[in-house]
């Protein structure tokens, strides 16, 4: 992020508390905090419902005011056949970093996760990245082949993957270069810009399994190659086991067929392992003998460690967590009590347990964990607070359901060094300052 | 539906088998039915991949034959801030009919329950029913007020609710009178018009019993009174019991804020009872020590029993379910093997058991129940299935925790009279024809 990017988001956040302070209208805040919100007041007082324009004609502003959307009929059902978010949401979208790459056909935008309320990713807030642009594909042009070390080679057309017997699961989708610019520091000043290359949506489809079952493996198959159909052929091994074990060739996202820029009309699900092998547009599977090494598993989504030797084939998705809210795009908007909010996640099953620090790490208290608690899933966690006013440093880690603790930055780095951009799955740290702003810090 | 939209549904039935045909281009359905689905082909013949505009520029036919979507760079990612379905999806979309009520704003449009994979209802497509058309409110003018039998009246802001600690949970919303036009017989002829006021979306609020306990209820306090602030002012008497049971004060559905249509900034979730009660732009909460015996309870949403007296205060949804695929918007597009579809529920709990027939109730097989499997929301079910081109009776039949069958309509009327519209939760039939096309149908 630029600094005049970032000097813009600040700015907003201000006017966010600002336009917070005036919407309480005359009531300042309580300092009374046995109360327990300073924005609750006794009714019977002035101001009661509806304090917008409603009360302009209200002059003695005494109940029953009665505001324009009760006197006047409102709009009718058929306005709307495919229903899209309210204007006053209009700010809930996805976001690009014009900086980060070369072109938008190469590029990514962020799911605002400090706006989701729990783990489901709403279908158009969902992240993109595309390595050549998103593909139009027509459901009847659509192909899919399985070849290779295969005994029966087969084409199958959509339709033919509906006819087969569909399996559906929440999953989330990471990419594995989410929060990688923050390796060497803290580098943007927004949860939805370090953590926002992930989403979490309920996949159904046809398992991989019962298609490669099919074509019949060869007894030699030990890996397949999924391909994509877009511009930029992207490519992926994955072994056998994995293929054989839970992934799915998925045509829908939360109840509706999926989004063109989630690869419709199919794309590949591999539960936990890194977003690039979820490939879209999915228009082959040869099974074969051993690892392609194509472009995209050796030049890219490589990790470069500090001897010039390469962690390759790193596919699970590490415990990580985040605090959503309070956030740099969340401020705090007042003292007393307020509720921290996040997400927790594991490539290698459900999670456990996440611990919240409002120290910086020094003491920790366990949040609690919404329902439902799935396998390779986003997890909900919430912890309810007070402010007291003062400089805070927020931290969250997740713990998974083998016991692997969300690691600090610097054991990540020492034992990867400092080139790598993937798989940042490091503790975060929020500054909350005195005012309410938050930023993106970095300890130690 | 009059007779000329039924014969329109009808000829677009037989042309998306039309359309479906010759999407399978020159290769005729396969008799052989050792072989899972008649669209698979061996690959290595000619028309393999991309066998739609693409093989213009490929007279041979043969492959490699590269589709111009491989080809071209694809459309960046900054094009769309909100994401909307792609082109091919366009006909899933709410629907009304238009005779069914006077005026738009005191109508309903119906979900498109056929297109659903899976439980969850994506928010675009949730069922809209208005009794004064959508209210739009800003969330600075919303103001929640608590009064009547409590220690504490109080009044909320929308920020007020958002610093409580949430809770998150899937349930669906069923309108009362869904399916009511089936009652003297079989009126519409699909299943988005028979079954889809309904809807099943991840709500995300404050508990109502927390808000309550924060005005603290008096002794005498034994119901509460939900009023709207649309202009038809909504109301239901909810006993207090409910209101400290599962009930949420909701602000969000499926991860974003709540549609306007759904009554944004705030409605309340009443799990498992009819949808009205669900009050949408929720402006005040009273407690009282008896029913109101609102509008909406009385000449509304109570049902005519043949003695004259009515059954009042029908709150919870009993068990129901529905085929979705095959229906009449989802013929059966060839023999061989394929899967019916469907969807259960029940207002008293989990669903337990879904029993599917293929020949009109005289033998039954258990469908698979996808996962998760909640309490009072939608579950998804799926039977695998052979169709052998001959007419055939489809029903499905569900069965909750409680043990509660879903009923015969015989039953029905033998026990409420032929008057009712509401809570018409029978067994549905769908005849399926030897063209493939399916009707709504009545049995016995």
């Amino acid at each position: 992020m630029t600094d005049k990017t970032k000097r813009g988001q600040l700015s907003a956040q201000t006017r966010t508390i600002a336009a917070q302070t005036s919407a309480s209208g005359s009531r300042p805040p309580s300092p009374d905090r046995r109360r327990f919100l300073t924005g609750t007041a006794a009714a019977g007082a002035a101001g009661l419902l509806g304090s917008g324009g409603a009360l302009a004609g209200n002059p003695d502003n005494l109940p029953p005011n009665v505001p324009d959307w009760s006197r006047y009929l409102g709009v009718g059902v058929d306005a709307n056949p495919y229903g899209m978010p309210v204007e006053f949401e209009s700010h809930v979208v996805r976001r690009n970093v014009e900086w980060l790459t070369a072109t938008t056909e190469s590029s990514v935008n962020f799911t605002p996760i400090h706006e989701m309320d729990g783990f489901v990713t709403p279908n158009g807030l969902c992240f993109e990245r595309h390595h050549g642009g998103m593909a139009v594909i027509a459901p009847e042009d659509y192909r899919l082949m399985i070849n290779g070390l295969v005994d029966r080679p087969l084409i199958f057309t959509y339709q033919d993957l509906l006819r087969f017997p569909p399996e559906s699961r929440f999953h989330f989708l990471e990419c594995a270069a989410n929060s990688g610019m923050e390796w060497r520091g803290a580098q943007l000043n927004g949860v939805q810009y370090t953590h926002g290359m992930i989403h979490c949506v309920y996949y159904t489809g046809v398992p991989l399994k019962t298609l490669l079952n099919e074509a019949g493996i060869k007894t030699s198959g030990k890996w397949i190659l999924a391909e994509g159909a877009d511009s930029s052929g992207m490519s992926r091994s994955i072994p056998l086991e994995k293929a054989l074990d839970d992934c799915l060739v998925a045509y829908s996202q939360n109840g509706e067929r999926l989004r063109a820029e989630q690869g419709y009309p199919v794309r590949l699900v591999v539960p936990g392992w890194e977003g690039n092998m979820w490939v879209k547009w999915l228009r082959r599977i040869e099974v074969g003998d051993k690892a392609w090494y194509h472009r995209e598993e050796t030049s890219k989504y490589t990790d470069l460690l500090p001897d010039g030797t390469a962690r390759k084939f790193t596919w699970a998705m590490d415990a990580k967590s985040v605090i959503t809210s309070p956030s740099p795009e969340k401020p705090v908007l007042g003292e007393g009590p307020q509720v921290i909010k996040g997400l927790a996640w594991s490539g290698h099953g459900k999670i456990k347990r996440v611990d919240v620090s409002t120290d910086g790490g020094i003491n920790w208290q366990t949040a609690k964990l919404h329902a439902p608690v799935l396998s390779k899933s986003l997890t909900y966690f919430t912890l309810p607070w007070s402010w007291n006013g003062e400089e805070v440093l927020l931290q969250s880690r997740a713990i998974d359901e083998t016991g692997y603790v969300q690691p600090e930055m610097a054991a990540l780095q020492e034992a990867r060094g400092v080139n790598s951009i993937y798989h940042n799955n490091s503790v975060q740290t929020w500054l909350v300052n005195a005012n309410g702003a938050v930023d993106n810090v970095r300890l130690g």
